[in-house]
């Protein structure tokens, strides 16, 4: 029996546990709460829930030696210190990040030491790529070339429960998501390559209709260009990724980030309310009320959305703030998860959609599509699901040996993704592709 | 000096007659009003003002015949009725209005008689016209192929006067705006025909730029496949004509087609407030709530803008409709026309911009815009005068004998569009032109 370590039990973890037991491996889940890992494996035989501060390097340290591969669910920042563990003890290691710079300065090690350090194994990166990858490799082997690229990402909640004017709830950290906000993007649009700065990524927006899961509104996810390496799509037009959201969440936005409530540098709260504190944001002019002095800095009427919005979540409200300072971020993180929460009961769902336009040396021309559509249920959240199944699936290839590749690697890889994707399937996560012929171009 | 018939004294003539007298010319000014003719003629000595019911063949076409051309400012519906009466005197004849099968029918008539049936010589259709045909010669004169137009049109509120969530006013008739509402479209996108139902015209929603404008909601209006042959762009791969809306426009009216807001069939209102008549619509299933109805019915929140927008028109209150019957789209009409009106002094806004990808046999490329920017000032609305300007300058040309076309005519040709856009340009209505080379496509 495989030994595996699995550091980090949040609200991910659940899926990747269950699924790794149920196929005879050792676990050895930590957390830096001990309650919250003995939760993820509830008694089984075959796992140990452990505290763990990954701080306390010795035992990172044994607990990694003691282990055939870890797989990382923590923040991304303590990843490349694990994975320098793993290169001295020669175990294999996964993760659902982001390649960052430091685990790329790896490759060459971790090949040396015939190891797989296996990234962007969860869903967005993850399923992207290894969705993506099937259609592109398939095309290429028919003789097609991809001349556009389109790939539409969200987590949203299911239709029945988007009762907020957001069409939002947060299955992750609310921070994360409004940080998010404060990218620029880059794609390339018909050859010619389009910089989004900041203060424009919510205003180039277009709407999108995914077939079985509705319409939504797409904004561009930071740096797309990079994609035309991953995916080895040299030559395409046009290549852009996008985030998906419910209609009206890009006005908001757009008009929230002219006012500053995503500036993350604190500002004095002590003894404010809600509506003191914006008002102060807004340089309120004598004479003036907050709500003029709001729409005058975001540019939008006082009966506007944007407005609307802001007065649903209390933040022109008499609510103390409650703190001796905060930053803009900070408080509408903290007001947006107060109202924006899954009940109980309450299904989340994940879209994912890529649009490929191929190219026949005949002329002949495709229009693709790839299609997955997840709603949560028993099993776990469909965020859950997605986000921790490839790892676990991942983890699992590279323990029987399926995996030759060596070093730093995504699943771009056919001796990856295919099987990944197939046991995804079998596990009600699929990715459903359609063709349909187009006319040839001009 | 020559005499003209100006049919029409609404709210767009103004401009036209003022501008007509000033290039010495004799007017006749018709209305169904006597008063709203005299306010525009002003007591001008070469000008007179006549009460004038289109029903009354035998006094219309003794007017016809005492002129030597006729501006036809009133419903297109009356249009061919005129123009019949122009071939019998020998008149020539301008309109504002697209050309309807009706009037396309006599173009070989009106040639024979050496006539010029002048259409589409306002805004939209008109300077759109013009301006697009502009650099449409152009690029061809320069060995330039067109592969992609986009053009995009909108009357607006001036931003300094979007104090409303719709951020829009009436400069006509609410009625026309709704019913516009109900009507599909077709373009053409990357070659591949796209024809949009009525029912997703608001879905097919993207967000533009216009420099030096602002950000606009785009959906697209009506076929622009046929300005393939219009505009002479055989071989074009994207040809797309969209509308402009300030953000929020298109999710209230998709929600609102939803509920059927835009049926203009009668509906009982005797005794009904509007939240009651908004009630038998949306079908309140019992002990459910007139807005958790509405919301249903639409597939939103009943926190969400479609419904924040109802409530801020009065149609979920107590209001009482005031009508025995009275269809969704009249009720609808009567309550934004209401609260969406022009205040004394508040300017409008047109904006149409154009942009066209350019290819070069050496695989050169292009992006080339036209943009006209113009608002409301002392001497009209930006709607009247973008309108009515055109239709005069076209009557000018012809009677100074500078069209040497015959028959029923588009201002697509340069004998018309150069003097005409280079009249506007001297009047502030300035189309600009932008070229901004690109790098070669694959």
């Amino acid at each position: 029996m495989t030994k595996i370590l699995v550091l980090g039990a949040g609200m991910v973890a659940g899926p990747l546990v269950r699924w790794l037991l149920a196929h005879d491996h050792h676990l050895t889940v930590t957390s830096l709460v001990r309650e919250e890992a003995e939760a993820l494996v509830g008694g089984h035989p075959e796992a140990e829930a452990l505290e763990l501060d990954l701080g306390d390097q010795q035992r990172l340290a044994r607990l990694v030696g003691d282990a055939d591969l870890v797989v990382s669910l923590v923040p991304y920042l303590f990843h490349a210190r694990v994975a320098g563990h793993c290169l001295q003890h020669g175990v294999h290691l996964v993760t659902a990040s982001y390649v960052a710079a430091e685990m790329a300065a790896l490759d060459a090690q971790a090949r040396e030491r015939g190891l797989v350090f296996l990234n962007e194994m969860g869903l967005d990166p993850g399923i992207d790529h290894m969705s993506a990858m099937r259609v592109i490799d398939a095309t290429k082997r028919r003789g097609g070339h991809v001349v556009e690229f389109r790939s539409y990402c969200g987590g949203l909640p299911a239709p029945e429960v988007r009762d907020n004017p957001f069409g939002y709830k947060f299955s992750w950290s609310p921070r994360g998501v409004l940080m998010a906000g404060r990218n620029g993007a880059t794609y390339l649009q018909d050859a010619d390559l389009r910089r989004v700065p900041p203060e424009r990524l919510f205003r180039d927006m277009h709407m999108i209709e995914v077939p079985g899961a509705g319409d939504f509104e797409v904004y561009p996810n930071r740096d797309s260009v990079s994609y035309v390496d991953t995916y080895g799509l040299a030559g395409v037009r046009t290549i852009f990724r996008g985030t998906l959201r419910n209609p009206g969440w890009c006005d908001t936005f757009h008009a929230w980030g002219r006012l500053g409530l995503f500036d993350d540098a604190e500002r004095p709260a002590a003894g404010l309310s809600c509506a003191e504190y914006v008002a102060a944001l807004a340089e309120v002019a004598p004479g003036e009320t907050v709500r003029a002095a709001v729409a005058r800095k975001m540019a939008v009427a006082e009966d506007s959305l944007p407005i609307w919005n802001l007065a649903w979540l209390g933040l022109l409200g008499d609510e103390p703030v409650g703190e001796a300072t905060i930053s803009p971020l900070d408080l509408l993180a903290w007001r947006m998860q107060e109202k924006l929460t899954y009940r109980s009961g309450e299904r989340d769902m994940i879209v994912l959609f890529h649009r490929f336009l191929v190219e026949f040396s005949d002329g002949a021309r495709e229009e693709i599509t790839s299609r997955l559509v997840a709603c949560g249920d028993a099993a776990g959240t469909a965020m859950s699901r997605t986000v921790s199944l490839p790892a676990a699936i991942g983890a699992d290839l590279i323990l029987r040996g399926r995996v030759r590749a060596r070093g730093v690697v995504r699943p771009v890889l056919p001796e990856i993704y295919e099987p990944a994707l197939a046991e995804l399937a079998r596990l009600g996560i699929e990715c459903k592709e359609d063709v349909r012929p187009l006319g040839p171009g001009t």
